[in-house]
């Protein structure tokens, strides 16, 4: 018998927002694998920190965090294979993902090395970009609103194709392209109907209009539009600037 | 002292696609509001049926489902109204969403009236497009795709030009625009791309390739479109056509 592969959404920080699935397979697995920068903790582990008993094995998947882009592979084929080890051992493995595993996540690079060899099962989870909703009180999509999520590094003409044909709007893995969005929103006429996160669910949640949001942005931050909605943003307290970025992007 | 308002997320279907945060305040909660239809049981309710222990006052709201529209104020005035007795008297109150609340839910007719007034707190939940994901096998979005959710109600010409400007499409409240949203994908070239879904997590859930699913599709059904992966649907197992409409569609 080989052991079990599980993708586990952790959700978007607050280690309560974990679904009753993940918690009881995470209680199960003896070994739990993670990305993790090469500085720094890891935030998947964070959250699912009080799990991380000591009879646990951990597996941390050191992605490097960088603006150069760099071959990933060689992590994720070395990762796939000491995973592989531990399954064809018998042993369940729980791969801890920030959000859910199939929404912009890393765990896709592990499934499609051993999905086909072993049993994978996909624990989805709550996604950052609900949690902002939540987070600012203002409902994300109503009737028959389109809502379409954009990364951030795209170039302008694409986001700005992308923001003219929908109703809603959300704009992930902002980091160190927060100047150029936030510059580009300014441009198409929509500052007023844009909301600057950072952290959401967590205790340093930071919320406030993207216009009074100056400097930097960490990786985990988030804008969103709702082009229905002028001025809306007016209604959320001006608290400063964001604190400055911790993380620029994992390397693909 | 005034009670507080919980738009509670419960999910997809399975109830242990419950958050732990749900969880807990829905046991501490002793009034426990759900939509409902005119007939047949409440889908919330049912997902976390297991929490309502007798000693929970619970109140349905009734909206009718079916396809002609008629005005749904009237309905959610009287619910507001009632529920903020409740919430004056000091009790606190769980509404269950399906889903997430703020993601196409209906919680956001009660939130605008109540929120203004009582102390609201929303907590996200698993949405059926990450479950719907989760169920494939197969990652929803990646590194700098644009994911777009479109609701099936939309005319067709709207459609077309959201899928154009995609990577991957969710179409969701699919019901009784089924077969034309079919005919739709077809004439767009997309139809080698798109898997149908219903009834995602549950006992019950069915997913298979679009092309071989005919007849008509319950309210909660679902397509999933990757558009760079041709032929993906291969994939699937075919095994016959949805099950026979049971919902129609909330009013609104």
């Amino acid at each position: 018998m080989t052991g079990r592969l599980f993708g586990l959404g952790v959700g978007p920080g607050d280690p309560e927002l974990i679904t009753l699935k993940a918690d009881r397979i995470l209680r199960a697995c003896p070994v739990v694998a993670y990305p993790a920068p090469d500085t720094g903790p890891s935030f998947a582990r964070t959250i699912a920190e009080a799990y991380l008993t000591p009879d646990k094995t951990e597996y941390p998947i050191v992605v490097p965090m960088r603006i150069e882009r760099f071959p990933a592979r060689d992590i994720y084929d070395a990762a796939a294979r000491d995973l592989s080890r531990t399954l064809e051992n018998g042993q369940d493995v729980a791969v801890l993902c920030e959000g859910d595993p199939f929404f912009y996540g890393s765990f896709m690079y592990l499934y499609e090395r051993l999905a086909g060899r072993f049993h994978c099962e996909i624990v989805p989870g709550v996604s950052s970009v609900m949690a902002g909703a939540a987070a600012l009180g203002r409902p994300l999509a109503a009737r028959n609103d389109v809502l379409t999520v954009i990364p951030g590094p795209l170039p302008d003409t694409q986001i700005s194709e992308r923001l003219a044909a929908s109703d809603a709007i959300a704009i992930i893995k902002i980091g160190r392209h927060f100047a150029r969005i936030k510059a580009l929103l300014e441009c198409e006429g929509l500052i007023d109907n844009a909301g600057y996160l950072e952290r959401i669910s967590l205790a340093q949640e930071r919320i406030l209009p993207l216009e009074a949001a100056v400097g930097s942005a960490p990786y985990f931050s988030m804008i969103l539009i709702y082009k229905g909605a002028e001025n809306w943003v007016a209604s959320l307290p001006v608290d400063g600037s964001p604190v400055a970025a911790d993380i620029t992007e994992p390397a693909q």
